[in-house]
């Protein structure tokens, strides 16, 4: 007979019943065929003696065993292990314990443009970011008052369950009413999909926008992330300049002539990744060029909100009375990127397909969260901390440039952004940013990833440096670790040169 | 002179300062050139007396539009409207104040398999949903609770920033030691992506395992969001039939011999539809049948949680010991829909793959709601909420199938499921869901979307009738209307009847 009495161990303080850990235990034996198909199994009376428990236990086991369908209970005969199941075939040079799951038993596509290089986040490093927002102004309390205040509404109970996929309707009202008013736009909630963030807006649109083969023109540097998504529709992403004006559109002209354009990717308001602005010029330009050729072109106003020398300029979908641009923007970058709440915006027809698009990717965004921070917005909070935060980042801005400018214009140039939370940061020669990333490392300073920047390696040498989630003194900080690093690389090539005279 | 005078309307009393009103309507002028390029603007002094307001206004407003590339200012000469602006091109035949973005002026994709049919959800009616959850028993004022409390650490501002595609790190310990406790599984953290629901990991599923002409074998009935979801990728869904106990394996064999599978997806604990287990037997079939031809099992576990008759079944992720199974989850279905937190977990290769990809369709998860929910997980929270939503439903499908079985066996047949939300209802000839819907509405009773349980067109004449959002009265409505519905339909058909006769 099996050896019943020694094969289960059962434990009385766990929580998990009696009856359930030896139906477990028999599924294991019985799948492994240690307990053979066709075995009668020892009657309830006398399995509860050899193991010492209730007659009870073995009976809700027995009866469990049978509802999941491993044995079958025979009236007057007794209870037997199932003559048909197969046995579940193991490879037989496993160990016991070894770690099953590192690896995948099937095929799965892989993208070698996904970025795997994962950058030091250690608390004790100083990181250089690419432009993001200093979370510690997160006005993270008033947020989650208003959170809490909405879960005490009783009304708030119908939007627990499923709801629309364009997002909450109160959201999509406050949004239309909101950006119209500062944007100079002219939308209503119809033509408003809320998303979680601008990457999922860019990632709808390259979705219904590019079909293999289809072209979209972006600038010659651009924001690595839209590439990326975009070079997962289709492989012909192509670049046109970007000088201090923005991306150049006489180029975009050219192409239009020659090629069928599907859309073109526009970071207008602070070119990403080298904070230029398009000019008023060449936005007509691109205006025309889009309604008189089709093409979409895809606005990603990723820091509409931060402008310091004067107003915002407004968004070429302010213009837009075609129904050539979709508006993609988010409000992670203002308050903080924990907050998953972005908008895509334009023409009804391709907002509700977009809707159905994101249906199937992510049902439904937090209606919780979105009634939230359409109160947020409607109570002008949201108003108040952006003049706030404005307030410190320009001062931001204006120290790190002053700081970078006297400490390390030997080794960097650059223009004073007009905007954003970023500078574009050139390397002089005869400097690389490989060697100088390596270098910081000694210095605890952590340049994250420089390489995305230069993609079709143009040899700009540049890269982003983020000011606006540092304070004063973390920017301090920041210009020491470049210093050191420097000058023990200058050392490192005068005690070369030395060496070589 | 371009009448200066009568062309602006600034208002005191707007947000937006006079001088952005100025330079805002100056802009819309020279768009349109209805002031030309080259134009001479009047000096400051001149239009502050034009328009009566201070100097300082008009001087800021030329700053504004000079910063903004719209004028240049020629030193003791005055300020010109740009030479080279182009005129933004306008269609002739719009009227100054229609709605101008209806429609896109470019092309873009459309899936037709996108269902665009609106159900109506009227609250006065009664809708017939297709299995889910009564948010009214939903924990909100815990979880609000510990959301706000969470916020309230100094430690949470951490958590604000960008984070990990992955998730939480917490969130996937705990979830890692709760689904190991509570559904025998053996994974780690590292195996586990946290999603945005089920959609989301069926997404990314799809994603990762299919290429155009790819073959995924699914049930003949089947969850219809995933039957949408992987035609995206492939056209080469194949179905195999189902029984009471599931999918069958024997089919899926002979497939396996003839044709080279990529993946099979079920709903293994109640397959969806028809709320079906899958037999042990053919569960330890399939795993096999995996393990030899390497495909993958995307396995939807979407309503574990609700067993009535036994302990839940565990699932194939269970006994998957090389590497075969991707198993999805999420709490939507078992605390409320608008907490968007399901998982994909399978082996490490493909979860980390499927992060990148990931990555590029929404960047990251809510790390505030991550952190509460682990905290919801770890208190024993989820477990109670379970176990106290499992007894109302119990109830209330005993409450269902007894209405059903006494009020409306003339019309319907069915078996009681063993677990699940909804029972899967099948119509008695000579009745048709077309005409039942239409009678319906008369009486308020809306069907949703009948249509979609039978995607192969087999004919089974069944639907889907959720019970567990609805408490005893609200049943008795349901199987009230139901029954005037049919009356209805009973009186037409034999009144025709006696006509023909």
């Amino acid at each position: 007979m099996f050896p019943y009495k020694t094969s289960f161990q059962l434990l009385r303080n766990l929580n998990t019943p009696l009856y359930l850990q030896l139906s477990n235990q028999f599924i294991e034996l019985i799948k492994s065929h240690k307990i053979p198909p066709e075995t009668k199994l020892p009657s309830s009376r006398s399995l509860s003696e050899l193991l010492g428990v209730h007659r009870k236990t073995v009976v809700a086991c027995y009866d469990e065993l049978m509802l999941q369908g491993w044995v079958d209970s025979i009236p007057k005969k007794g209870t037997y292990v199932k003559a048909s199941l197969p046995i579940l075939t193991q490879q037989e040079f496993l160990e016991e314990d070894s770690v099953l799951s590192n690896e995948a038993n099937f095929k799965f596509s892989k993208n070698e443009n996904f970025n795997k290089k994962r950058v030091n986040t250690d608390e004790s490093w100083v990181l250089v970011d690419d432009g993001i927002s200093d979370v510690r102004l997160t006005p993270l309390k008033d947020i989650a008052r208003t959170y809490r205040r909405l879960c005490d509404r009783k009304r708030t109970i119908k939007s627990l369950s499923y709801g629309e996929t364009f997002g909450s309707g109160k959201l999509r009202k406050v949004l239309a009413s909101y950006l119209n008013k500062t944007r100079g736009l002219q939308y209503t909630e119809e033509n408003i999909l809320i998303t979680r963030g601008s990457q999922m807006g860019i990632f709808l649109a390259s979705k219904l926008l590019l079909e293999k083969d289809d072209i979209i023109v972006v600038g010659e540097t651009n924001y690595i992330a839209a590439d990326v998504t975009f070079s997962e529709r289709t492989d012909r992403i192509l670049r046109v300049p970007v000088d201090e004006d923005g991306i150049k559109t006489d180029d975009l002209e050219q192409l239009c002539k020659r090629k069928q354009i599907k859309a073109v990717y526009v970071t207008s308001h602070h070119h990403h990744p080298t904070t230029v602005t398009l000019s008023a010029e060449r936005r007509i330009h691109l205006l025309n060029l889009a309604k008189e050729y089709r093409f979409a072109i895809v606005e990603d106003d990723y820091d509409y909100d931060f402008n310091y020398n004067h107003a915002p300029i407004l968004p070429l979908a302010s213009h837009d009375t075609q129904g050539n641009v979709v508006y993609i923007g988010s409000i992670c970058k203002t308050v903080a990127p924990v907050f998953r709440i972005g908008y895509l915006i334009g023409p009804k027809d391709f907002v509700e397909e977009a809707s159905r698009v994101r249906r199937y990717v992510d049902r439904q965004g937090d209606a919780l969260l979105e009634l939230t921070f359409a109160d947020f917005i409607e109570s002008g909070d949201l108003d108040r901390h952006i003049k706030k935060t404005l307030k410190t980042y320009q001062q931001r801005r204006d120290f790190f440039c002053e700081q970078f400018q006297q400490e390390l214009c030997d080794y960097f140039e650059f223009d004073i952004p007009k905007g954003g939370m970023a500078v574009w940061v050139k390397l002089k020669s005869p400097y690389t940013w490989k060697e100088v990333s390596e270098v910081a490392k000694k210095y605890k300073l952590e340049l994250g990833e420089w390489q995305r920047y230069d993609v079709s390696r143009t040899g700009h040498n540049a890269i982003r440096i983020g000011f606006a989630s540092k304070n004063e003194e973390e920017i301090e900080e920041l210009v020491m670790c470049f210093k050191k690093t420097f000058q023990e690389i200058s050392l490192k090539t005068s005690s070369v040169k030395s060496f070589v005279r």
